[in-house]
């Protein structure tokens, strides 16, 4: 392998190699027969010819910071990992198109940091930037905290660069708004989470850096006032709300047994953070203060506080990511990813804590998430004291619960964490027959050895049709 | 074929055909072996199984009013002809979902009215409104005059149902503005011009309806002055820019040829309609004009007018509609639909005026359209008198020349028209290798008998690799 990707893009030794085979979340423990890192895409085409020729399955890698076993083997497969974390270059920054291309391997948060430089703005955020690469962003189609403002990943994305699975290059790198001129080839590969090819550049949208932000932490009476409080915020505030959070305010008294310094602004059944954002010349302020005044007096809020400084607006922050800690604190528990349409929202939280009220008795179940996207993450801790291994299958029976909940409302298991190796059986198992079809047919189309990533996504390449 | 459709699906009479057969701009005419007019999802499943079981083309048709020949077949391929047009039921507006559902022969029209009387905006805005259809918006991934805000049709559809080409019925309605579920299908039929499927239902994203709209006329030194202008635009009125159109003087000369009373209210080189749109809390007026004086002030405008009534404001859109009737009003003449980055209009126009004055004297060249997406129609006249025949083939040559430039810049040739039929050549030649094959890789997996509208976008199936 050393001719294709040179002496310094071979890791062999098992503590060289650790790094990449377990994931952030200590979830899941992988093996490789090798860990590859090239330093150029010719490198990464040639490998992946060597692959083709010697038939060896190869997972490509960015960050490493997926919550669903994407990049990660633990099935003892004989994969290639290969990790893209030495194409790191930010190859263009075009002020006056607002675009972006860099490599892969570029770390989100070293992307970030490059655009507010410059005055502008890369609007994906997520907990992990520290550490995910925008390749893997594109590969998971990455959601985060500024989906209702920016969209995913995929709205963010205008070209690619992929080498496919034959080793061939595909230059899809585009800085065109406008481009109707065929498939969008590229839409295949975002999100396909590395199993049609393997993505060496990305071209991102830019944004002005907004200058001036307002947030906000109120009080409801219930998810239902949410959904209708939302829908007169995307009217009053003219879609000018970059967040809109809600949290069951059970999530804040756990926090509490855990760190009892938490304490949220106000006292309500459902809370919401909602932060407003825009350029200099929006009396931000004073937008956010009479939309809030005329849902009071609407009867749609029971109380408001806004954020009268930016350390104020930082400790409302903290509370929506505080509870996650609080959560993570308490060790194994049930974790979802759900989405359902926004008018929804109040009935998948209506029947799932039925669910587990009714069905597992002593367990504690946990509402909060992107409402603005109907992306709710209902989470379910395990009764104190009970054994992990009973409490993990257990688990596996309200994961499944909360599934058919979503599911029977029209929604999904995954809305931004996607599929990965954790969910493929559920994925596949849950697909019409016609879907089935057409994912097998382009997979076979783009990858026909079946060498990209194996048992990601697919179950397994057994089961194609 | 009566079995599959019922009677009253079916059109054969030659009279009753004409209006499926030419296209709205009357540059096409073509033929079939039949049209026709299913009146439900399941007789659109039972004629395309018949039309496979017969091994006949089929060419699925929404308004006809498409630009390069994609719902015409003039070359007497013995195809049928599926016009959408009785599925025209809008199937449910979900208002805290800000989503609406519809079958594929809804004219964009009366979807757009429908919205319109709840409040809401469904923001696709094409001249052909009043007649094309959501089903052909979505094949077609249509464009118009919000792109800027709101993106092409891709970025407002969530779901799509389709009837694939085996007959089989494709259930991918979504609400969901989340699903990082598997390959995301929708996007491989959208823009894909009836190659892959017949679309019978769509979903898509709805917005507030803006509360306020601001309207300004302006005058510029040059493109490059319009690009930093745009780029200021963003910054400081805060992406609530719902229009940025720049037009060539040149335009608006030869519109007053033909219309004396055409007269924009600046004088300019070349000139900017800019407009902003934003809900009721916003002072957008003061924004408008702040930003104005702004860069009158840094030199960036020679002039500008602020539209003081929805009279004035529309007296400027006459302008940029009237410019375009202006050409029609001519007769043959090119007709380009280029997009570049938005920091290479300068250069596009430049290069392209350069390679008309120089190598076709006597041609008039105008430069207008859509410059905050890098659209640029960049039209060519002929000499008044010269004859039709030669023209058209001067015309070949003079649009090659244009794609070669704009190609050059890592441009498009199709910014939002499509492909079809009449570009098909010149789009399949210059793809690379790598792009060719994967599009017809896609094209077998999904339509392996090529029954799909045959000769639109691939040439024909016999260059298939």
């Amino acid at each position: 392998m050393e001719g294709a990707v040179g002496q310094i893009g071979i890791t062999v030794e098992p503590a060289g190699m650790a790094k990449y085979l377990g994931d952030w979340a200590g979830d899941y423990r992988g093996d490789a027969l090798v860990v590859l890192r090239p330093g150029s895409v010719g490198e990464v085409q040639a490998l992946m010819r060597l692959c083709g020729e010697l038939g060896l399955g190869v997972i490509p890698q960015g960050g490493n910071t997926g919550l669903v076993s994407g990049a990660i083997d633990s099935k003892g497969g004989g994969l290639v990992v290969v990790s893209l974390e030495r194409l790191n270059s930010i190859r263009q920054i075009d002020k006056d198109n607002f675009t972006l291309r860099a490599d892969a391997g570029c770390v989100l948060q070293t992307i970030k940091d490059a655009c507010e430089a410059q005055d502008y703005l890369f609007p994906l955020a997520l907990g992990a930037q520290g550490s995910c690469q925008i390749g893997g962003n594109a590969a998971s189609n990455a959601g985060g905290v500024n989906v209702l403002r920016h969209g995913m990943a995929r709205d963010l994305i205008l070209g690619l660069e992929v080498v496919l699975a034959n080793g061939e290059l595909w230059n899809g790198f585009s800085g065109l708004r406008k481009n109707n001129s065929g498939y969008d080839l590229k839409q295949l590969f975002i999100g396909s989470e590395g199993t049609l090819g393997v993505i060496t550049g990305v071209e991102v949208k830019l944004f002005p850096k907004p200058a001036r932000v307002e947030t906000a932490y109120l009080g409801l009476a219930s998810f239902e006032a949410a959904v209708t409080l939302f829908n007169r915020a995307r009217r009053d505030c003219s879609d000018l709300i970059s967040a809109f959070e809600i949290i069951g305010s059970e999530c804040i008294e756990l926090a509490r047994l855990i760190d009892p310094g938490m304490a949220a602004p106000v006292s309500a059944p459902v809370q919401v953070l909602v932060e407003l954002s825009s350029g200099p010349g929006i009396d931000l302020n004073g937008l956010l203060a009479g939309f809030l005044t005329d849902a009071m007096e609407k009867g749609l809020l029971i109380d408001a506080v806004l954020a009268a400084s930016n350390a104020q607006a930082r400790s409302f922050w903290a509370i929506r990511e505080g509870l996650v800690e609080g959560q993570a604190k308490r060790g194994y528990h049930v974790r979802t990813d759900l989405s359902v349409r926004i008018s929804d929202i109040p009935a998948l939280i209506e029947n799932a804590s039925r669910f587990v009220a009714n069905d597992h008795p002593g367990w504690i179940a946990l509402a909060y998430g992107h409402a603005g996207d109907g992306n709710i993450h209902f989470n379910v801790l395990p009764p104190m004291h009970l054994a992990v291994a009973d409490a993990r299958t257990r688990g596996s029976e309200i994961t499944a619960g909360l599934y058919e909940i979503a599911v029977g409302l029209g929604g999904s298991i995954s809305a931004e964490h996607g599929i990965g190796r954790s969910r493929a059986r559920e994925f596949w198992s849950g697909l019409s027959p016609a879907h089935r079809r057409m994912v097998a047919a382009l997979k076979n189309a783009l990858d026909p050895k079946g060498l990209m990533n194996p048992g990601c996504l697919l179950p397994s390449t057994e089961t194609f049709p």
